[in-house]
């Protein structure tokens, strides 16, 4: 254990472990691990949509021409994916375009330019707007709070999700804490699920503001990848219960489902949220891509279908899960310089290294030719104040192209320890 | 001549009208002609899009998986169907989302929120934000502006285009005049094509704001009717000349060539003025959808193509705006109550009423079962300040169809008019 170690001891390792970074170097690899994105084969499984699910068919089951103008909040059978994907009825949802980012960065442009249901005036008619963020957390959620210069208040996490004693007491007495960012299923990056707990006491939020809104970002709600699956409640049923069914906003996406740039966003709330913001944006277009729509509707035919087809994602990416974790286990594990969660879903691996290693490591994958996302980049501000939390996106690479990268970063991760390590005596 | 006629004529004429009125409304017809709305027929003509023209080749050119996500601005083949379009360059141009509005929203979102180039602060950290409207206009242009609380100043039009000496002189002396609507070519719903004096005129605008910006709604610029279109001046070329390059922000989209919402919209502008909208839009999507990108490339090939494929267009559209001009040549020109435009191209046809008609003319309409956008909504506010502008929209019904409806509607035009000169007797 590096712990243990002598300077001179370290210094020596860290000379052998130099040795095999260089010759991995060498080899001039080039693997882009930065981002979460499918792998062709999986963006194959869904072929069949691009090629012959409408067939000269584009009329909606209610007789919508879908190559025309029209219907704003998004086609029926299109819906009847997602109803019992997030567990809400047909007048609490909106099948929107392409991109569940955008249309979280559009509610919140909304918010501050014209106000959510409830709220005396638009966001940006305060002082200062704050936003509490869980982190380690989902990078361009911070981003869009950093663009529009909403103030973001690091939240911890804990086993079973973010600290709520913080959050509740943050929000009870902060008038200026317009919003939090969760994703509370197979978290991006920790993989952890919100306890049962966390989920009734987020539904049981007393705060200050009356325009405060949950952004429950369920991107990985049939993400799985065990056959125990994690459980989430539902947080639209439990705010109800509370009388609080305004205060949430969930947004999913079949990015990693069908297609990423190619899918279909949407988002659910309470049916009277749904009615004020589809008032809202009205103004912003005339409907989505009815189209896209349809050919997701025909492809899935329904929720079952999109269950069943997960279950082929799940062949392709987890042996690379395996990989990652097996290399982890047998590398960093018996040298204690290095945490991580196994996830029963999602698309990433959250490994926290030694305190101020992170930034280190990241650089060592990125000269020996492997792109990790930026260390920093899962906290607001791009800050991570420990600087020990990497993001490994495993889904992309071949599982050979994978065991190499992993080759790489675990020689990275031993350097950058036993430098800061050596550094420390 | 109803001019002419004593009171006592009027009202043996209004009661010959009412009659003949009454029968039509007696057949329940039902045809709705509110929106510029393609016909099957031709959505029909792109159907190959849909079906064969990806067929299992889903990478650009230039090696992108159109499949997977990335490429914020669009893929280049698709830019290429709209460069020469516009007149613009590579650098010059974005290739969205399937709504032109949207981006036209979004602009003013982030001009809102974010500020333009150039600008001191967000648009919205003024007391008071006013855009030039001219009238009769897009409705939908409009209501963007009061949907933000926008105060907008109605602009008069011209033979040639809106009033610029008002034009020239407002924006030279309020700073509070941050932007303009244009659609500058075909105009919605006038009909008109701005001359190369307005063009140049608008490239010289010496605005007090430096953040003021002319949103050129292009977006009938190759949907031409006659042999001898209308030829619009290069608004870019023409401001790169005055040094207001970035002055100007461009729109057009594919909704009235593909599938309206299943398209493509395009924004262009100066190289300037683009980087700093991508670096902007980077916090609200990843990209936008590239396969139908692909798929719109691959189908019309190349601006040729897209001129060929409008040729087929016009063939089905035009004979339904001879049909609704030969019924107003025909029932109203010799009465002399009623003005319009024939248009060299574009989808409608602005009517103008005798003053304080245009209500009454609508509502007759829609009692006998045929609905028109609403009267009024061509100006700010959805108030007309003479009652006396109708936009026609021929495009959707059928020729048949539509000959009703011209009876109707004209039928309705001189009911209003006799009505309305009777009350003045």
């Amino acid at each position: 254990m590096y712990k243990d170690m002598s300077k001179e001891q370290l210094v020596r390792e860290k000379e052998k472990i130099r040795s095999v970074y260089d010759q991995y170097k060498a080899m001039g690899l080039k693997l882009d691990m930065s981002r979460g994105k499918p792998a062709p084969k999986q963006l194959d499984l869904t072929e069949d949509m691009l090629l012959h699910c409408l067939d000269g068919e584009f009329i909606s089951e209610n007789g919508i021409d879908c190559r025309n103008y029209g219907v704003l909040d998004g086609i029926y059978e299109a819906k009847r994916l997602f109803m019992p994907m997030l567990g809400v009825g047909r007048y609490e949802i909106i099948v929107g375009g392409n991109s569940s980012l955008c249309m979280m960065y559009d509610s919140i442009a909304r918010a501050m330019l014209l106000g959510v249901l409830g709220g005396k005036k638009p966001w940006s008619k305060n002082d200062r707007v704050k936003f509490l963020c869980p982190a380690p957390g989902y990078d361009r959620h911070f981003a869009i709070c950093e663009s529009m210069g909403i103030e973001m208040i690091t939240v911890p996490y804990r086993a079973d999700g973010p600290d709520m004693d913080m959050i509740e007491d943050l929000v009870k007495k902060d008038e200026e804490i317009k919003g939090i960012w969760c994703v509370p299923m197979y978290s991006n990056p920790t993989g952890i699920t919100y306890s049962d707990e966390v989920v009734k006491r987020f539904a049981a939020l007393k705060p200050k503001a009356d325009d405060f809104r949950i952004f429950w970002d369920n991107a990985y709600c049939v993400h799985h990848l065990t056959d125990t699956p994690d459980r989430l409640l539902n947080i639209l049923d439990e705010c109800k219960k509370t009388g609080n069914e305004n205060m949430v906003y969930i947004f999913t996406s079949t990015s990693k489902i069908s297609f990423p740039g190619g899918g279909l966003a949407v988002l659910a709330a309470s049916e009277a949220n749904i009615n004020f913001i589809k008032d809202q944006m009205t103004y912003q277009t005339i409907g989505y891509d009815k189209l896209n729509q349809l050919r997701h509707a025909r492809f899935f035919k329904d929720y079952e279908g999109v269950q069943a087809h997960m279950k082929k994602h799940r062949k392709i990416i987890a042996p690379k899960f395996e990989t990652v974790l097996k290399m982890l286990d047998e590398e960093i594990a018996p040298l204690n310089i290095g945490e991580w969660h196994k996830p029963h879903g999602g698309y990433f691996i959250s490994f926290d290294g030694l305190d101020y290693t992170a930034k280190r490591t990241v650089q060592l994958c990125k000269d020996a030719g492997v792109v990790l996302t930026d260390a920093g980049a899962t906290f607001p501000y791009g800050k991570d104040p420990r600087d020990r939390n990497i993001r490994i996106a495993p889904t992309f690479p071949t599982v050979d192209e994978l065991r190499k990268a992993m080759e790489i970063f675990c020689t990275s991760v031993k350097l950058a320890a036993v430098e800061q390590l050596e550094n420390q005596k």
